[in-house]
């Protein structure tokens, strides 16, 4: 593991740098170290550090502000460590989800002098937890001057291309309840385990909707993330709890998603654990068209959540522009095109220039 | 809770002090250290301790040997302690299965000082639990003497009527795989979660045999014991495990159960982690009759599990014979009426006289 990150060298070693600093939700504190005391060598930014956040900008009294930001934590590992290069391919847990826009980030951090716009950048923790630990929220609460600009960019993956918008995302837990009994007379009780049968029967039968909106594609989508239940190996439980993430597309609000689910899941009790509201495609806005510019192409829709839509819950444009496929996040095998995290420092170097 | 236990005076006294002292399984040292002390006490008694279980035993010279059989501990606490006494109902977990029994064992064993029969007291710990961890299981390998007898008497609740055999019980997990992926994608994996749908589908059209074995009655089971599964709030599971606890009627052997169990999961990945086979009823012994007669009314089929089984595969004959109802055990509201802890009492002081 390393001891310093040498931001203005290689982005790609850089990513590989990051991978190797494991970083699972909550467990942030050894990579924040190393990225906060990385920036407070770069003598132009002001630092400042905040729980697992890492806060940086410039403050050259430019007209405008871009706020760049990328969370430092990943899933849990799954057998994906330490980072390893191949082919031009760099594999690793978080190599796509997204450390290698963090390296992104961070070479800019470094290396761009003499930016068109003043500079924010946010390294922050537990975003691939419930949103109530998430550590934007936490800057948002504590800090809410330095997430202020023009533009925010959140480095999540996005293939090299502007995505816009994004799905909202909800968590419910849905509970069934029994009675106990030894299992020797297994009749005499109700199983609560055995109630949740017809509750994933409906999640195996469920048909997400795909909707179009200004001609971005999205994709909903209904998965069982967690279940729970039992006493003892010789008692009928009496109580069980399924756990469902919904994603659902920008055109509904979170409470239209919470009618939907509670349609879905009728006869049962349903608790909304989580909730974080998708963000419209807004690429009105005269930066984010630049950006669109730099990066050629056209924007997409932005399937997974990201904190894009609670920059844009402050009224800001914001958009996802990253290295790497997010068909890979959270997956086993997550690796990003080490050509890619070359070509986003480029275009946001030429954006920026 | 009690510091002393009182084994000469009123059995349903001594049955709350027991209750009193929570046991759950794993946790009867405290429990066992009473019981060892009182036993102690009665100086014509050999006493030998055994981890968290006690044994005590006449030497008396007779010609013959009743051993008597009863587990300390009590499936979770489920808000019913301390024990209440209600107009003739002892209420409190575990008053019925088993510290009723075990009250009129430890009664016995003070009361009775000139028994036809040499005794044998075997209080034990976590029968409420795996086979693996039974404390009955560790006295046979450590101290196998100690079980030798002419009958075995296990005290566990049977409405104070001699219950014959018991059925068997085997534990299984029947385990999915996946794949896992963002749930913002969650198309591109495969959820372990929804694949337990099919498992708990056939768990609740599953119809129990019951099967007539000697005259007497059997009731199988198969009931869900625990579901786990998930990874995090937003990944698409790759794995779940559900454990269901099967119940079979004596005229199975655990290998037949276990084939009957992979018919049932057809197309899961099945591992048995447990098992204790049933017993058939075996009524002809001398001394069984001579307690059948004690007892009055005709031995009935014992669905639960018991360590009968255990002293069946001895080759000793053995049976079911306590105060309670068996169909309170492991429920909230278990109790014992005080009139059955008393007639047993007096229903084995008759045959021991």
């Amino acid at each position: 593991m390393a001891d310093t990150l040498h931001l203005s060298a290689d982005p790609v070693e850089l990513t590989a740098a990051l991978v190797d600093v494991p970083s699972v939700s909550g467990d942030e504190a050894r990579l924040a170290d190393l990225v906060e005391r990385a920036l407070r060598e770069q003598t132009r930014l002001e630092v400042v550090r905040s729980g697992n956040a890492v806060l940086a900008r410039t403050n050259l009294g430019r007209p405008s502000r871009v706020v760049f930001a990328g969370h430092l934590d990943t899933v849990p590992v799954n057998d994906n460590l330490p980072s390893r290069l191949e082919d031009g391919v760099l594999h690793g847990l978080g190599s796509v989800d997204m450390k290698g826009g963090d390296a992104v980030m961070l070479h800019l951090a470094a290396t761009v002098t003499d930016p068109r716009h003043d500079l924010t950048f946010v390294f922050y923790d537990c975003e691939e937890v419930d949103a109530v630990r998430n550590g934007l929220g936490r800057v948002e609460r504590d800090l809410p001057e330095w997430l202020a600009g023009d533009l925010a960019i959140v480095c999540e993956p996005s293939n090299g291309v502007v995505e816009a918008g994004c799905q909202g995302t909800m968590r419910i837990e849905v509970r069934t309840r029994g009675a106990r009994a030894h299992t020797a007379r297994g009749w005499m009780g109700e199983n609560a385990i055995h109630a949740l049968g017809e509750a994933l029967r409906r999640l195996e039968a469920y048909e997400p909707r795909q909707p179009e909106i200004d001609g971005c594609r999205y994709h909903e989508g209904l998965q069982a993330v967690k279940v729970e239940g039992g006493v003892a190996g010789n008692v009928v439980p009496d109580a069980a709890v399924l756990t469902v993430n919904h994603r659902f597309a920008p055109d509904r609000s979170p409470e239209q998603a919470e009618r939907h689910l509670r349609e879905v899941f009728d006869g049962y009790d349903v608790t909304v654990t989580d909730v974080s509201p998708g963000a419209l495609p807004g690429l009105g806005a005269p930066v984010t068209r630049e950006l669109v510019e730099a990066a050629g192409g056209e924007p997409v829709a932005k399937l997974g959540w990201t904190d894009v839509a609670r920059f844009a819950a402050l009224g800001m444009p914001a958009v996802n522009f990253g290295p790497g496929d997010p068909v890979l996040a959270h997956t086993r095998q997550e690796n990003v095109q080490v050509n890619e995290v070359r070509r986003c420092v480029e275009v946001l170097r030429r954006f920026l220039g």
